[in-house]
């Protein structure tokens, strides 16, 4: 078992920080520290371990910083081997959640980038329209992978649905603010059960913020940054 | 030692093939079938294996399919586990090994196709000045990592020198048919050496083609290319 004081330069509301929360739970690593950065304002210590984004989530491990939230994830699995596994053991399924994870942050979550900077009804219509096709992928990935049990990992949450979880309560503001459907249940019926299961799991439900306090925190975040432009 | 055919799908010009076959050769994996495809015509068997993304590399492992080079290479390290290791053992290197692969391909390489697309002796030239700053950033992290050893990987070349020498190929295209330089050695003095070992490793020096061979083959593709889209 790994020792070492743990800390996480993160922020409560960001799903990628919201992952390395997860994995530290599901690990049951519970005496890290968690230092809550302005994504406005960051600190030295920020800017100092992760240089080349100067981005949170920052794993710091024993003084080493870890970056990257897939990358972390995989830390957390590979320093703490007691516990429950974030990845599965057999090298193909393994590679299986790896594609998955990176076709999530590298394809379809871009989309929902796309979809705030899209002006106007139509255009932002013509986004949600593309993401219906990775949204299918994944319905399809979902029951393909999961071998008739509950999650992407099997009986428990895994690195899939870590990943994808994470990102769901962003894509749920604007489902709210816009009051418009991204994730069809009636046409993913087997990733809306997954998504009931997912939030309503012990090791996800106190760390992934309620959508409306997420609305609360991005209109803030939208009022500061437009007073700091100000300046 | 895992059993079983296997198929790997790619082109000899491809630098994520050459990644592949990389790994295959550190593995003293040498019993693969190694099927050609063709960009512009592609083979109903890789339609059917990466239907996501329709590109090579997939390894075709016991009738498996596994996609997308970085994966692939995790995939082969801990599917063989006899023979040398591709990623270190120790977490926290690996983790710095992970970091550097996905930095070296979703934001060093991305300016490489950006070179291409650009038009004009000073748009190019604004392309390199981008380029430059990735460069010294992995400069710095050779020397860090390796600890005074020859390779990213320490002794012998790791994850971190297949991501990003297979990649040197094809910069040096663009060196030789531009005249420009990417990667100023007196800039990059420590890469630079490593460059030559990396070129010489047994692994490597008859899998990545030589630059000429690379310019003729790129010429004839943009050739192809235009014969096609004529129809």
């Amino acid at each position: 078992m790994a020792t070492g004081s743990v800390k996480l330069l993160g922020s409560w509301a960001s799903p990628f920080v919201n992952r390395v929360e997860i994995a530290l739970k599901i690990k049951s690593i519970e005496s890290h520290e968690l230092i809550q950065e302005n994504v406005l304002n960051k600190s030295e210590l920020l800017l100092k371990s992760n240089p080349v984004y100067k981005k949170i989530p920052v794993l710091i491990h024993d003084e080493q910083p870890i970056r990257e939230s897939l990358v972390i994830l995989q830390y957390i699995d590979e320093a703490w081997l007691n516990g429950p596994s974030i990845l599965p053991s057999d090298p193909y399924d393994r590679a299986i959640a790896r594609f998955w994870a990176a076709y999530i942050d590298e394809k379809w979550y871009p989309l929902v980038a796309e979809y705030r900077n899209a002006e106007g009804k139509e255009a932002k219509a013509a986004v949600v329209e593309k993401m219906s096709g990775g949204n299918l992928l994944l319905e399809e990935a979902f029951i393909k992978i999961n071998k008739g049990k509950s999650f992407f990992g099997g009986d428990r949450i895994g690195y899939v649905d870590i990943v994808l979880g994470s990102l769901l309560g962003w894509v749920k503001v604007i489902e709210i603010m816009d009051d418009m459907k991204i994730l069809d249940e009636t046409k993913l019926p087997s990733l809306a059960e997954w998504d009931e299961r997912f939030f309503s799991d012990k090791a996800v439900k106190d760390i992934i913020p309620q959508p409306e306090k997420l609305v609360e925190a991005y209109q803030k975040y939208i009022e500061m940054k437009k007073a700091t432009s100000n300046y």
